[in-house]
């Protein structure tokens, strides 16, 4: 069986993200977990399918891996899934095909139940119907007694679900001719080009089945997805401390912690798992980590809290908090700098999308930060906002708003200077000092 | 004997405190204290008199204390403490009656030296006298040398003070038909009708005597009042910590606190006694709490210092300086906002009472802070500025003024956002470390 | 061997320090502990020369010391060092004598390597040559083999140094009578008269040889200087820790750190040598100190960091951030004030001296601060900015220039008030601690 692995969006919604495929987990891409997951359930013969924007990194970190994967361009990535698919049809050939998405993070249990299914030999097509509990707005899974699905329901109105099965990108496609035929001629349709195609293979009479899956799953579509990501492969990681890491004696840990190589530890730090201290990252003196996860190179200043958060590498915070926030790489706050992430009407936070507003779904969100960014010292970022690329930010500012890319941001500020007729002399000290020793 | 505790005044000096007498000290309303005092001291038939603002509030409290208490409403509390005395007319009757304002915060002593001279019998009423060693603006009693009162002289001008004793609100009417009369027959004056009705039953020849006191007296009457009452309430408890409560091994406690059930205090937290640490509140990571008081459900978040203050209930502060500030319940700060407590020309903080500023005569003075109210991130808060009921105050802004009940206050911001033509990467953060290492 | 320490400079270029001389270190000021050196090395018959605006202090000074010391005041400041060993003719007489300016830092070696090759009598004059390893602007002796010296070259272009060797001023004249000759005559030009006549005794055939010498040099003329000062006093000064001190069993004390008498160290602070803790100095809770120096009578409140700064006498911090700064006397800095000490472009710090920009040659430079400052809480003081003495700065301000002696800044604040509709029940914590929880 051949897999496809779907890595050629654009990661628009992850903005200021770069490419979510490259966001890192615990030392490595999300691409390379996603990879090894299908290596581990046994999986051999893996292509993955880029686009011109992201091609020559998955190339270089295919090549650092060492296994072979084959790569492939998506040319047009406005077809979506089903341009993706097309474009690997010579790679599939004749052989079944899973097609799975990068943007779903799912626990290895949800390829042996696709793979379970599929050798019983029931139905042609395999789509997996991830259980849910309440209503979440994506694609419903519409089935028989027996499993036979005879319709994908995208985003019904709530308590409207045909099912409680909603359809992650985990398919299995015996019969690939037929696959790529449909996919063919679904050309008239604007957006989900690949799920039209595969309702036609329903009406074409192909036997669809749902193979319902209890496990994990994240989509990984939105910057307020990245925590539980880091929460999953955190809790599926070997809980280790590097020898070459430097913990002082001082120093508070609790809980699963992983701290990598090289990392330093100072007295009076405090680290709470879950939490990932990257390689030759520093958590100072007097700063608390916990739930959260820090890239390589970073510094976790003094008396920083970071907290809910995800770091990228080389990030140096300095007497900041830092929670429930997605930062880049190369990225400074200045001390006293603060991410708020809760509104004072404790409404939920909305980010701002291209002019849309989007509802996190949660009271507690704070900042979504680009990378080579720089932040200057007592600023105060309102939750939900981001800070684009390249961009700096002045000291002493509130930032109610979104940056774009490659910002200069400062405030106007209108100093009164006048002349101070009062001189304080020191003794007036001594007395202060003696009424605060009472 | 009889005991009547006034308890009718609005407490309008306190606001926006909304009533003094439901102010929590160490998990109970000061109004429970001076019961509990009372009963402890063994007089059994009390009286609370209250306005229409707290009777309902009073009744609920008396009903959980379950002790027999009768409650009479005052309801011309512009009469004052001559009103709420009239008001209890039918209860007193006959008997010999204790008047008691719940005002002034005193010791059980207060009760024992009244009880005392009231029984020698050597006189028809006794007024406590409080001694002080240094000028107090209120009422000093004039007696001679027996003891006998001839006058009592509202708030001489320093210097001037008749004696070295206060007219504290302990007072023992033995003849309490005569009391009465005199009461009901002041009615051509607007102020201190009960300190008139006094001065002409002097006149008519009762016998007043003043009783020497000098145990402990806080009267309440401004914000700045309370963490005096505190630290009395406090030193008279037991210094108990729950067993319910977690206490981390690496937190440090010194001197006396007491611990309320299901508290938490987390690593690294420190806490100087005097401290009241409530029910189910939580000390984070790093902070600091010294001589103050924490109602229940607070958390006292990382990195917050906690100095001389009196929280009430469901306070929480994140990365927070709070300090000689007295706040109420249900308040949340935002990371990095400060009380400031001490002007740059360190002269004695003022506070504006409807207009007319209020010298605390003290150089170290917060905020007074009423219920459900907010405040973002980085916010200043100026010495001695009141913030009122359900406000909520912005990010980022210097706050010199009282904030009335019910406000929403934002600062305008006018950012410049210009093209940001550098772009730092990485690598200049290796050297920068490595200098730093050296 | 008469020796005359220059100590007249009116530290201009040290502003607002008031004079470089009395600049402490490790409890001394700065021309004691050139004293001291002189004497240690063998020297007896030493003056100072002052100014009119600092031969009071020497003098008193120069009494608690106690030893025998010339005192010598230069009237014309305007003729430099010229001026100054021609104000000390006739203290000189007929002897040889050292010229060594207290604008130098050297450690005890270059005055023996002088006096051995004044011994060796080779030349009648000797000037100090610091080896360099590149480029400073400074003077090079430019000299033969044998080391005559043929011309003091004064700041040549990078590239064009003449030798590897900075005149520092250590010089012995063995014909004093000659060099005060030479001194004289110089009058037409305006800077560097003292040079001039040097160059004009070559001229006249005076053998003069250059002394190489390896050891520690440091010139204080700007405030970014006096940080390798501290560490190179701190490094000749034993690591003591005053019996009277007294540091908690929290407290973390890493490397060589000083600590003076009555100096109080509190739970969970830190000190990171090397650092000088001064006399009745108080590092309270969760503070930390690293690479600095801090006068007596300090306060390093609740989580300060302190870092590579030097701190005159009276200085309070709390909750502060103070880097790479030179700090006054009588100072205070509220909550939450950030010395900022690194641009966002992270390119060198130009500190402004009377209109001109100077580059500190470093990017991590912080506050210079006067006498008698005052700064409110949550302010924000640019990287390489001067605050005068007698200043006031308030609460929630970016400063980005200096401020001039004796100014009080205010910002204009400009507060938008509302009626908010909101009120938020305090339930609503229950729900939001119950979610921070899991």
């Amino acid at each position: 069986m051949k897999v496809i692995l779907l890595a050629a969006g654009r990661s628009k919604r992850m903005q200021p993200i770069r490419d979510k495929n490259f966001l890192d987990f615990l030392g490595k891409p999300l691409i390379q977990w996603q990879l090894e997951m299908l290596w581990k359930t046994g999986f051999k013969d893996v292509a993955v399918v880029g686009g011109k924007h992201n091609l020559e990194a998955i190339a270089e970190l295919l090549k650092k891996i060492g296994k072979k994967v084959a790569l492939i361009e998506q040319k047009n990535l406005d077809m979506g899934m089903c341009g993706a698919v097309l474009a690997a049809k010579s790679f599939i050939g004749k052989d079944a095909v899973m097609v799975f998405s990068s943007n779903d993070v799912v626990e290895e249990k949800a390829f042996k139940v696709m793979l379970s299914a599929y050798k019983s030999g029931k139905a042609s097509s395999y789509l997996i119907g991830k259980k849910v509990d309440k209503y979440f707005p994506g694609g419903y899974l519409k089935s028989d007694k027996k499993g036979f699905i005879s319709e994908i329901v995208e985003k019904p109105e709530p308590g409207k679900e045909p099912s409680n099965l909603i359809n992650l990108v985990v398919h299995i496609h015996s019969d690939s001719a037929k696959l790529i035929k449909h996919l063919e001629n679904v050309k008239s349709v604007k957006d989900d080009l690949y799920e039209v195609g595969l309702t036609n293979m329903i009406k074409d009479g192909v036997k669809m089945m749902a193979v319902p899956y209890d496990g994990f799953w994240q989509p990984l579509k939105f910057p307020w997805h990245v925590h539980s990501v880091f929460k999953y492969l955190f809790s599926i990681s070997p809980k280790k401390r590097a020898k070459s890491a430097k913990i002082a004696k001082n120093a508070i840990i609790n809980g699963d912690v992983i701290i990598a190589e090289k990392a330093v530890i100072f007295d009076g730090a405090v680290i709470n798992g879950p939490a990932y201290i990257g390689e030759n990252t520093i958590v100072a003196t007097n700063a608390l980590v916990r739930d959260s996860h820090v890239g390589k190179n970073c510094i976790i200043g003094f008396s920083t809290e970071l907290a809910r958060s995800h770091l990228g590498h080389d990030v140096w915070t300095h007497t900041n908090y830092v929670g429930d926030s997605v930062i880049g790489n190369n990225v400074s706050f200045g001390s006293g700098t603060v991410t708020g992430n809760l509104r004072l009407d404790e409404k939920n936070i909305c980010v701002d999308l291209d002019g849309n507003k989007i509802d996190t779904q949660t009271n507690k969100f704070g900042l979504i930060c680009g990378d080579n960014v720089r932040v200057g010292i007592n600023t105060s970022l309102m939750p939900g906002i981001k800070i684009g690329n390249n961009s700096f930010v002045g000291a002493g500012i509130v930032v109610p708003e979104n940056i774009p890319e490659g910002s200069y941001v400062r405030a106007k500020w209108e100093l009164k200077i006048s002349k101070n007729e009062a001189c304080l002399e020191s003794k007036g000290r001594a007395e202060m000092r003696k009424r605060m020793e009472k």
